[in-house]
């Protein structure tokens, strides 16, 4: 690298997560940092933006000499943020994560830490969401460190295609027994859900979502295959949801 | 029809908006309807799920005769609720919509009112949203209220594929000024986001998300294409973000 790259760093479990400090410890390897992350966990914003009321912006020390915001808003609001209010411009890569907990599968579309790096992609910009299958706050973040830097590293080597972005995926097992990474292709899996249903002290029923995810593709090359098998899995995702090879079939609608 | 069908009504505009009471007066005629929707405006809260905290549903009879629910969280949780919790089974068909407002292009990711439609795709559901190019509180949905008895009833004559949804955006002209029905591509179009920075009174800065939808699209055949030439757009829409056909540039980085 010869001229120093702009990297914004994101998530959604919030400045104070151990997953983002982690992140930040790979990515100031790479250039200059800048942490616009939410001030609050957002675990399952999706790709949510704050357009009701407006949002705040606070510089914070937590990660050193590193320049660090906590946003009131989403994910998604962090990067607009960043990009419009901040830089006014665009960085040389976002980086979003490190996730507690996977974002396999459909979950992508669930997650806050994924829809920042689709954002970024939308932007054009190179962006990558990293995370880990352990959900615990004290996660050992250490194989994503070591995968994360490999894959960091690539991306600047490289052509990064645009308005795409990458999701990439973690087992939680020691960096030794990671097989490698794969690229791999989102998998048809699903939270078949359940609600907690409870009463409260004032007789009012209350609902808490909770649910079981289940495996149903049988493809091979999947994220979730290739996370059982012991490997990093490399998602490219992109924001095109038009289901091209069905256009045919709703042409032939009376309509 | 043989046996009644059973379909939910949904939208992110919440239960008081004029769009989803003009909805229910076309979706009634078509089988037994059951309304659960946001007790609050949820627009742009995208595929948002509500995880940290229980939510609420509260019975109410503000569509007369037909059974509705206000839920206390975003138009996906409205959905969950339905299925696992109302129903404990799957509707025949999920309407979500009409939304004040247009969901062309990229907005579908940004649109509570798609990620409802998006939610019932995933579960395997026939589902539709429905949006109107008129972000007015009472805007008049006399076309979109033809073009979507149309839809729906096309719906249920065909074969609807699997884990698939349309966005449909109906253009503001009268009924008479609108010239088809299209089926589009999501146009490759963005925001150019600017956020409003003012004081408030206390000297503290606070940020509220603008800006300016610009279509780069060159592409014939987009749903913003169609909707300025005085077409209804219906986009089938998926949920597998795999860029698939970049899969092989990732393969060439050194991973």
């Amino acid at each position: 690298m010869n001229s120093e790259k702009l990297i914004l760093v994101t998530n959604d479990d919030s400045v104070s997560a151990k997953g983002i400090h982690s992140l930040v410890e790979v990515a100031r390897q790479f250039g200059r940092v800048v942490v616009v992350a939410p001030d609050k966990p957002q675990s399952g914003m999706g790709h949510a933006i704050t357009i009701g009321h407006p949002l705040r912006l606070q510089k914070n020390n937590l990660f050193g000499t590193i320049e660090a915001y906590a946003c009131s808003g989403t994910p998604v609001d962090c990067v607009k943020l960043a990009i419009y209010e901040l830089f006014k411009g665009k960085p040389d890569l976002i980086l979003s994560g490190f996730n507690h907990g996977e974002n396999t599968s459909t979950n992508v579309l669930y997650s806050g830490t994924m829809s920042a790096a689709i954002e970024g992609a939308m932007e054009g910009i190179p962006s990558i969401g990293f995370s880990l299958a352990n959900y615990s706050a004290d996660a050992d973040f250490e194989a994503t460190q070591y995968f994360s830097e490999k894959i960091i590293s690539e991306a600047f080597k490289n052509e990064f295609p645009k308005y795409v972005c990458l999701n990439v995926n973690v087992p939680n097992l020691k960096k030794e027994a990671i097989k490698g990474i794969k690229i791999t292709q989102q998998a048809h899996a699903f939270w078949a859900d359940s609600f907690l249903k409870r009463e409260d002290q004032f007789g009012k029923n209350y609902y808490w979502l909770t649910g079981e995810f289940s495996d149903v593709d049988q493809r091979e090359n999947t994220d979730l295959q290739a996370m059982k098998e012991g490997f990093v899995s490399i998602v490219p995702t992109q924001f095109d949801l038009t289901a091209y090879n069905l256009m045919n079939d709703f042409k032939k609608w009376k309509l």
